[in-house]
């Protein structure tokens, strides 16, 4: 291909071309190849004991019943996280741990809504170990050590909205999301409810003993698990990078630069100031933030597009604040590199494979693979 | 080996010589092999929709806020099912499905405990497809339509009574279970509970709607699926043979032929009866029931192996009247054929590849493979 060297003079335009390549339609030997995978499993990682007082009488109380239940001298394993991992042939060095955001688990990073495949077996062909995790509370890490319940309410159509892929129940125009009834209907029961008390708090504990357990890798983030991801970083020196895709709060500022809260239709968005010794661990990886489309630059009365309002504008800051302390962070919104119609889930939108091109570039451009 | 050839005239010492041969220690390359994987993913299966009566209003209650949340007019997609599948590189013809037991998860087909290769990725490198099943309610299926709650009780010494590993906490002597603590925390951290009420005829519906979506294929059950198993014969034709290990319950009977209820400490056990043309679906395909030790033949006062005492009888009563109707059903304890100390989880004991190998041995023995 021939190009003129004056379109390389600005970074963007680099970019772009790289955009532009990764739109082709992707070969169907892609997904055609085989998998070559060295060692794959499950375990649970983290986590706490509870112990109830007294003394265990395995006759008098080791029966399947209820009416007969004691809990007396009894212990409950809890608040762990689980993790399915995959480590393929010819490995890179650094893995890659994928984090769920509200309301949904592993699922996120496996098949798409639509059945094809998603971050799980797109970076394993890329040749990265790859580890999906359920945070405590959340899916098959659900035994928690406080109580709970699951109201099994109906919204879906708030989570339609709140997830961008449209309003009530009408899908925004262009989104890359398939039309096909069937895949609306998985995308809706790839959601699985809190077992117990969401406490970020714990979860991060658990993250943060994943990595102590596997050592230096690479945390990618999905929404809720963005500002969860900032405060595992402040814990846990083996997080060598983050890339976050649409975080929307938990954003940690230094003590004394923490910005004004961002009212949005239907709540506020606070920030989180830490001591500045803690918050320049930030400053020491790189990381990158990735929003999709649908986000207004402008207050609008839809309050599933302006809650992402607030958190693209408390990103931009928080961006310029850990750059300007010597940080590395990218902030890229997928519509100015030519990425149009995303939904809050790029990982698994129609055009994913273009998204995880985007995130291998981004590794390889920090020397992370 | 010369093995004089009375030895072979009794088909029980065949299959001893196999165990014998199986109990041999798994060669190192066994786990050093590669997986290779044509393709793997996850997808729900079945379910229903609960809708609310009503109009959704996206600007009034569109944003994630409780204080002003609605379920007007709103939809909630729950009662599936959840399944991982890898089907490998030249894979027999015959999938094999895994549908866990109570209070666990896929996870029970994993990674073992202790760390070591479970049936998923032992019998991948048999050349199977392999689904992991999450019922309804149950770990990444956990959205349902009824509202349920979560204890956090502390139970982890009952478990480890009714699941064998040993009385109170004491191991038992000879057990298949490893000493290391780690591996005692990884089994209790493996319960995951359930997220609404539990219902046999919802976790049918969903697993049948798989052998609906993949076709013929073999189910392998555990514990509280072995009775639901046997439903979901009944209605799948799908299901063209059964591998159960340490079923509990919901055995099914023809009406007329239901044999009386057996009392164990802290319960009762009964059968369920079906119209006698519906019970001849179980006759139609090659079933087999493995149990694993320290199960007393007598009555004993610990709850957590007179339990299985119970289920062991009432297994043996149903083999004999399936297979007086022309059934083929096979029940197998597992210390008759030589291995001994297994709990109630064979699939992850430490000799997990000589279970691992006689279920494969039948498979062949019943052209399944």
């Amino acid at each position: 291909m021939v190009t003129p060297p004056s379109l390389f003079r600005t970074s963007l335009f680099a970019v772009l071309m790289i955009v532009v390549s990764s739109c082709v339609p992707s070969r169907n030997t892609e997904s055609a190849d085989i998998l070559t995978i060295q060692r794959q499993g499950s375990m649970l990682v983290g986590g706490t004991v509870k112990t109830s007082p007294g003394r265990f009488d395995p006759i008098a109380h080791g029966a399947f019943d209820p009416a007969n239940a004691s809990t007396a001298g009894q212990t409950l394993h809890g608040d762990h996280a689980f993790v399915f991992y995959q480590v393929p042939v010819n490995p890179r060095p650094l893995p890659l741990v994928f984090w769920h955001g509200y309301g949904q688990s592993m699922k996120t990073w496996q098949t798409t809504p639509d059945g094809r495949e998603g971050f799980q077996t797109l970076f394993l062909r890329r040749r990265y170990p790859v580890y999906l995790l359920d945070q405590p509370g959340r899916g098959l890490a659900g035994r928690t050590t406080r109580p709970g319940s699951y109201a099994a309410a109906t919204d879906d159509q708030r989570w339609f909205g709140i997830f961008r892929l449209g309003e009530g129940t009408t899908f925004y125009p262009g989104v890359q999301f398939s039309q096909a009834p069937v895949a609306l209907d998985q995308f809706y029961r790839q959601m699985t409810p809190d077992t117990g008390p969401l406490d970020i708090d714990v979860n991060v504990a658990a993250v943060s003993a994943l990595f102590d357990t596997i050592g230096p890798a690479v945390l990618v983030t999905h929404s809720h698990s963005g500002g969860q991801g900032w405060l595992a970083v402040l814990r846990n020196d083996n997080i060598r990078a983050i890339a976050s895709f649409e975080p929307g709060s938990n954003f940690v500022f230094p003590e004394g630069e923490v910005p004004e809260s961002i009212d949005y239709v239907g709540g506020r968005l606070n920030a989180r100031g830490v001591p500045m010794d803690t918050f320049r661990r930030l400053t020491e990886i790189p990381i990158v933030i990735y929003y999709g489309d649908y986000i207004p630059d402008e207050p609008v009365e839809n309050p599933g597009q302006d809650q992402w309002r607030a958190a693209v504008i408390m990103a931009r800051r928080w961006a310029e604040t850990v750059n300007r302390h010597g940080g590395d962070v990218t902030l890229i919104r997928l519509p100015e590199l030519g990425l149009h119609g995303n939904t809050h889930f790029p990982m698994s939108d129609l055009n994913n494979t273009a998204v995880a091109r985007l995130l291998a570039d981004w590794l390889a451009e920090k020397n992370l693979d």
